[in-house]
């Protein structure tokens, strides 16, 4: 960090570009924790809260960038950063970018490369909880990225709260964890919605629903111990005497039917049945359920 | 229940049709708690423990329907209920046949007619919980069918353990909601796999990811409050200022193309995105999660 750029109280001021509902609790945690932040968002207005409370608003990305040690980008995606990132490209030599974004780990790495030739600093982070932690207790923030550059910029992103996990030097470890978690996080929301339009077509309401559907959430955290993780991780595919994939696709069956009879899309639960039947296809009817892993490492050609 | 089959305790006489895990679970269940207990299972063997236990061992299900009270059925789907039922369709009149097998609302509705036919009093339920909970505090078992049936084989049915809740006369309530549970279940369980897939391609196994994971899951319960919840039945789809739909379709496609990057099969997720782009098409790019509700309901045509 530039001791020019730090103010006297030792803070290292901070740009935040992109303000929109995690820009805003990003920048509103920094003001919060005294460092001098700077935000700049596409369209105007965003900005206006934060500015009265201590935020300077920049004209431009360049503009926000020279005025900051540590760059942070929280947007849509790695295509709004790339053009965020463009516009600031000769202000970026010896600060340092923390990109917020979620894209994919390969895009995580290209960027890393992209910040690399501009002389700059890159830490590559993933949020994984919502807006209204950050700053609190309960933030979560993984990040990956050199370690003497997450080092630097530790005392600056305590400032977010929480937990802060830092995952190891390749600059894709951050994205790599994210992706994979909101593959969980969203299909489990969609499928739990789809659970809710299932039962409302037989007047069955989601508040009718909701102790069993929490304890059936709840359930599958009780299932995916440490020790049945493990055995995942080994590959340990064992006949599961108590609930064979064979009679999961009895049940996925009976689903996809009832969503048919009643007219709904059933298209993520016939995906899940795709797998379920390749698994006992190729054999291996008295798995547990974790042997779809296979089945989505490779692809049948008819589902591919 | 016939004064003449119940024995001097008191205790009506149970027959145990199906010895799957879940069948024996049940059967033991009820040998615990002091009923005479008859099982019979297609393939022989499954019974060797229970008879040790004291169950009787019948040679059919006639024979097994003629020695009972109370007909317990939980097999893999309602063809094999009615496979079994047909071969003791003479013996059924007087008695009660609890069919806990797993099937769809329509099935158990056409179930408890074909027993009516038979002059035979039917409930219809849905075990909630894994084998290992049956005849402990854990158990959750839900019931639907005519309320003095329910009444009369409430006390053999406590032997089951755990919470017995009565949903209403219908006798397809059981199985809506069991329907709409194991969707949320399963969706989540190979939602889980897939995530764990994708990490697993970039050297992240299922143990680094799991204290992130359980969160992830923890997480859904958290986000799904009764007020939320009542939100959803009253279809009041406001827009989400936190987290629009729109940004969901970012991530959703960020979560394909990281998977079809690595070669994984993706299909439950792009179900998914059709679903979240549907919304967006229709003009709701505003709104929450939620909405996806109104494109399970309207599938397009060229989702199907």
């Amino acid at each position: 960090m530039s001791a020019k750029r730090s103010t006297d109280t030792g803070r290292d001021s901070v740009a935040v570009l992109g303000l929109g509902p995690m820009g805003r609790a990003l920048a509103g945690a920094f003001v919060a924790a005294g460092h001098p932040t700077t935000v700049w968002n596409r369209s105007a207005g965003k900005a206006d809260e934060l500015v009265a409370r201590g935020a300077t608003l920049a004209a431009d990305p360049a503009e926000a960038a020279e005025a900051a040690d540590l760059i942070v980008v929280c947007v849509l995606d790695y295509d709004a950063v790339q053009d965020i990132l463009d516009g600031a490209a000769d202000r970026l030599a010896g600060r340092t970018v923390v990109n917020l974004t979620a894209d994919t780990p390969a895009r995580a790495r290209s960027m890393a490369e992209w910040a690399a030739k501009r002389d700059a600093a890159y830490l590559d982070g993933a949020i994984m909880t919502p807006t209204i932690t950050i700053g609190g207790d309960d933030a979560v923030v993984l990040y990956s990225g050199p370690q003497d550059v997450y080092d630097a910029a530790r005392p600056a992103l305590a400032a977010l709260g929480g937990t802060a996990t830092f995952l190891g030097e390749d600059p894709g470890r951050a994205a790599a964890y994210d992706v994979a978690l909101l593959d969980l996080f969203w299909t489990t929301v969609y499928g739990y919605m789809h659970a809710i339009a299932l039962a409302r077509t037989e007047g069955v309401t989601a508040e009718d629903l909701l102790p069993y559907s929490a304890g059936i959430v709840a359930l599958v955290n009780s299932v995916m111990t440490p020790e049945y993780v493990r055995q995942i991780d080994e590959r340990r595919f064992d006949p599961d005497t108590d609930s064979a994939i064979r009679s999961q696709a009895a049940t996925l069956r009976h689903i996809v039917q009832a969503g048919r009879d009643r007219g709904l899309d059933v298209g993520m639960q016939e995906a899940a049945l795709r797998l379920v039947a390749q698994v006992i296809a190729e054999g291996h009817g008295d798995s547990g359920f974790e042997r779809v892993i296979e089945a989505i490492e490779r692809p049948a050609p008819a589902a591919g």
